[in-house]
């Protein structure tokens, strides 16, 4: 079994209620990869049988760290349309609710009506010009948390390499690439992981890594699964991240993956605390 | 009292449970403003007696349209540290959960620690070398929702004047100043509700409006109440919004709120379903 599906694997109680534990190969310095967690609260919806559709939309919230050992997880439908249906996901070690959740998912009506896309490149660059992957070094993993060990990243800017470097950057803009490693077909759950597969960008900006976590992060998925489904299972997907505000003690960033055409599969913002 | 104030009115019924009611000075094409739902969720929370701290993060999900008249809405803090606490939300009419949301708030550690943005140039325009809002044309009111004439807009591109004109643009930028009418106080409930006073970018790319509504709504606050309060209440809030991708019947869109001078207070991101 991939380490990933090892990693997101949960038995059911019964009634939404999952049971899981947490997975050496996505740990973080404290706690899980937040990548990981993320993929786990949209895992919870994915397997439920009451699940329709595919995800739109996911926030996840950080509340507390997640001790090593055990969780559960409760994803309960709070309303389902003919096309949508919304979630409520909880995740708990005993009494303590560690991370929350929302979810919307929908039937979507692929290709139909009108589409496109808007000055993209204006908001953050896309591939285009990029070196590809097997022309990059293989991302450093010496002296870094566990979890990207579980992902090939091959940076083009502003990778791990700029991070250990120490210096201080004028921005925080990383553009990579990236799959898991080993390789393995791309979902919906690798794809919340890769959301968050970007380090907080303060580190960036100061050129060294200060205490700071993920405290809330949303995804917009704008990919069906029959289009994930078709990427090789080896390939890497583009992935790009940049800071925006940095002011008392939190910061927010954006991200978006895309393939390697350029298509968009999705884009996501968080909100980051830091203390430097 | 303001109608904004009128339409926040919750009368407390214990246990974090208020119920509420909708206002028709923010009525929308079908159900309310979602503005204003996103300031009530919000309000539950800066009232509830347990409330720590300012809100960083909301997120809103719109799971059903809210019915004229009653409602309750439900806060619960479910995760207190000594600095952040995390709260779920929920409006419910009857049985049926219409609203659902997540908020984060924090003791901010403000004017502490390093700050600095980011290139937000790039992301969306800023407030520079816009016109003041007393040189420009009040929006439109005529044929608009009620929610509109709630607000005092002066379009400085993109605003309903150009819905009304009904021609397809290239790109779905707005930039406009906005403040609520009669003049209010800031606070965080007026700047959630302003952070969704942008129509739907689709009608713009389009030239038409089409079926089209707020699936899921983030906020992220980048600035303190006392921030807020010292903006005078008679004066505009710039806001700017665009489009970024639209494929199989949702979109996102971006949008930011600055004071006069450029100071950053919000920036949102919205999921929106459209038929088009």
């Amino acid at each position: 079994m991939h380490r990933f599906d090892d990693a997101l694997t949960l038995t059911s109680l019964g009634d939404g209620r999952y049971r899981g534990r947490t997975s050496p190969a996505y740990a973080n310095m404290v706690g899980p990869f937040g990548g990981i967690t993320n993929a786990l609260m949209l895992h919870a919806v994915m397997r439920h049988p009451q699940r329709q559709g595919e995800p739109v939309a996911l926030t996840v919230n950080f509340a507390a760290a997640i001790a090593d050992g055990e969780f559960d997880i409760v994803a309960k439908p709070v309303r389902t349309s003919r096309s949508t249906q919304h979630w409520t996901i909880e995740l708990k070690q005993g009494e303590d609710v560690q991370t929350t959740a929302t979810a919307m998912f929908a039937l979507r009506r692929v290709g139909e009506g009108w589409s496109g896309s808007e000055a993209s490149a204006e908001v953050l660059p896309g591939p285009e010009g990029a070196a590809p992957p097997e022309a990059l070094a293989a991302s450093p993993t010496q002296g870094l948390p566990a979890w990207v060990r579980s992902y090939d990243i091959r940076a083009i800017e502003g990778g791990f390499e700029r991070l250990l470097a120490g210096a201080a950057e004028e921005q925080s803009l990383t553009r990579l690439w990236l799959r898991n490693e080993p390789p393995r077909p791309l979902d919906f759950e690798s794809l919340a992981a890769m959301a968050d597969g970007f380090y907080p960008r303060v580190f960036l900006r100061l050129g060294r890594r200060v205490p700071a976590g993920t405290v809330s992060i949303t995804t917009y998925f704008h990919a069906d699964g029959a289009t994930l489904r078709a990427q090789p299972a080896g390939s890497h997907l583009y992935g790009v991240a940049r800071g925006m505000e940095f002011r008392d003690g939190y910061f927010d960033q954006a991200a978006e993956l895309r393939t390697a055409e350029g298509r968009l599969l999705a884009r996501s913002t968080q909100v980051v605390y830091f203390k430097g």
